[in-house]
């Protein structure tokens, strides 16, 4: 591609020279999204109470009124039993399940995590918000590269069988937080079958896409619970989601998934902490979805909104932008579109569309302690502007690359 | 008291054989309590969006809205920037805090209590929910004897001052937690002014009742944040709060109130915690409530509700038992009338009464490790059952009392 420095720098000028504010930098629906749901603002109005009669204006009920839980064991591919409803957030869920490991264990005698200098693996390019729960607890992160089809099993495997200090890993499975990628069957069943040196091993896995798709046919993601089962590792996952992106963002419901003995564990000392979480938040949601299908068809309405957004920027990438400038993965689904630039080139393209007006997730945020070590990797939230809006920005983003290649 | 074991144990067994099911075991307020808050059930409607025009459907604010804030500052009696808003769950934020300063220390420094043996002081009798967070975390724990002016001052000083494994003490210094007595002033002011050996001592002031009056005139506790301010001991508390029994009970807000330096450590941390509580449950209470003089107003009508229950209680007590058989305290506002038997009755008592059908809460759960070393305090919580019920499941307890003391 033939770039022209001074034309470049003319185009960028001008923009600059626009006064835009353009905030592509967090995974958040707009407007447009959260609207689809307003009619839970006025629920439960005067069906205070569960099928079953309990109150859900009163105390009682530690994880989750039946009727939530029968709605999202589907999604969560678990039954009632395995399933733990938190509150608003299923960060603070996996939050709170790694201090416990730190503080009291994992359970079944295992010993607490911090006298045993904890390490955790991380898929890279991967979730900040992940990076910082184990950088705020002192937990070595250990950087795994990652490809279309998930981790590098290999160096996954062959580490967590040498490393007893190996307590965890962080996966996004379907549609990867930034990358978009889906874990194939081989990697899941790889992942279910390991064998790590530390019995109280856990894979943390955050399937917060699970149903955001953006294609008629979207990939099946294999059950890791069942996987695990099978495996005969029942024990070494946690699942987490949540309707933050299905709801309202921070007013939604969280959950957690694991195998009964993990989850009568979590309930046990969840005891101690909590009088339980918001039911009647719960109820809300149930009088809204009515039924998973309720769910999947709602799921169906937030596609037609956010669609446009994601082909508008890979419209404008593709048009704008050849391999020898960067590279991104088109995903089928998920919240984000992740762009390589040529290495070096990160930080100075978020730092040029920053001056432009164009709010990019900072360069480096993907990697665990803040650090990409090649500088390349930029991840692109696409959710909250307009098409418009959108189509702005990623014109802004595609002259910082090119500036800041050449 | 002239007492007829034939004449008892025929009258017990009369009442054993109605089949009666009565619940006076937790300090949960009845249905004609939350009736008053119905008004929440339909909010915030179309009105989602703060002053300031934050979209409280989406994600944003980490530690309350600035309504919220306004709105309960003068309950806690501390400035906007001291106060956080957390989830649904004061027993959350304590625990939290608790969980932070055994992992992370307590800010400016501190080590981690978990390598320190850590040890709290639980003046009793007290309430079982805290003492289960520090069994729980194996956190030990040390009975403080009470009176009407609080915990035994003489001895917390002395032992705070002596041993640097302290780190905390329980308080619910308003209409305690089940005594129902107030601390005084000099109770207050010595608490503010220990000189613990332990530089991360802190008090965690539970003022779960801090506006439930049961009197036109209520008493005044003085405010602990400034006394430790003007100790010199700014960072020496923790003041929590929630609208569990104001609102809903697991659909309210609970809150925390403490020193700049506190606030913003705690803040710090809970930025990797949580995306921050549920702001459309915040937007929902700042609307019912609009004031704090709201609030106020509103207690006034809570306490109409409450004040016939706890005055059935009283007159079955004082017109059935005399100080013989045992004493109760007459408390001004709260959620609990503690009553005292003989030495070594407890356990019979609420035995029989179970037996006859009525729950209270177990004997020893006002103390440290269920285990109350005299056997003989018993919390009675009034706010569920209706006035009728009352009456009759006071007569039964005064029955049980009089078969368990002859």
């Amino acid at each position: 591609m033939d770039l022209d420095k001074k034309q470049l720098e003319q185009q960028y000028a001008q923009i600059k020279g626009m006064g835009l504010y353009l905030d592509m930098s967090r995974g958040r629906p707009g407007p447009d999204v959260v609207d689809l749901v307003n009619e839970m603002l006025t629920l439960p109005a005067n069906n205070y109470k569960t099928s079953n009669n309990i109150d859900c204006r009163n105390y009682g009920i530690l994880d989750g009124i039946p009727e939530i839980k029968k709605l999202f064991a589907p999604m969560l591919e678990c039954s009632e039993e395995e399933l733990i409803i938190g509150g608003n957030s299923s960060l603070q869920l996996m939050y709170d399940t790694i201090v416990r490991a730190m503080l009291l264990g994992t359970g079944g005698g295992s010993l607490p995590w911090h006298s045993q200098k904890p390490k955790f693996l991380c898929p890279v390019p991967g979730y900040d918000r992940h990076f910082a729960i184990c950088e705020s607890l002192s937990i070595e992160m250990i950087n795994i590269p990652t490809d279309e089809n998930g981790p590098n099993m290999d160096m996954v495997e062959e580490l967590v069988a040498s490393d007893k200090s190996i307590k965890g890993i962080w996966c996004v499975p379907m549609y990867a937080n930034p990358t978009g990628i889906v874990y194939s069957d081989e990697t899941v069943r790889r992942m279910a079958k390991l064998k790590p040196a530390a019995d109280d091993f856990r894979i943390f896995w955050d399937n917060a896409y699970c149903i955001h798709h953006l294609t008629d046919n979207p990939p099946v993601l294999l059950n890791i619970l069942d996987e695990c089962k099978k495996a005969g590792n029942p024990d070494m996952v946690y699942v987490f989601a949540s309707t933050s992106k299905i709801s309202f963002p921070g007013g939604g419901i969280a959950m957690l998934g694991a195998s009964k003995t993990n989850a009568d564990y979590i309930r046990k000392h969840m005891g101690c902490q909590t009088i339980g979480s918001d039911k009647l938040n719960q109820l809300r949601h149930v009088q809204f979805f009515k039924d998973y299908d309720g769910v999947k068809a709602h799921m169906e309405l937030i596609r037609k909104v956010l669609q446009p957004k994601f082909e508008a920027v890979l419209d404008v990438l593709s048009s704008e932008l050849n391999s020898e400038l960067g590279e991104w993965h088109v995903p089928q689904g998920g919240y984000f579109i992740s762009f390589n630039g040529k290495p070096g080139t990160a930080k100075r393209i978020v730092e040029l569309c920053k001056e432009a007006g164009v709010v990019l997730t900072g360069a480096g945020a993907t990697f665990p302690y803040l650090n990409d070590p090649e500088d390349r990797n930029i991840r692109i939230a696409p959710t909250f502007p307009t098409v418009e809006e959108l189509r702005q920005a990623m014109e802004i983003f595609c002259i910082s690359v090119k500036l800041a290649t050449i």
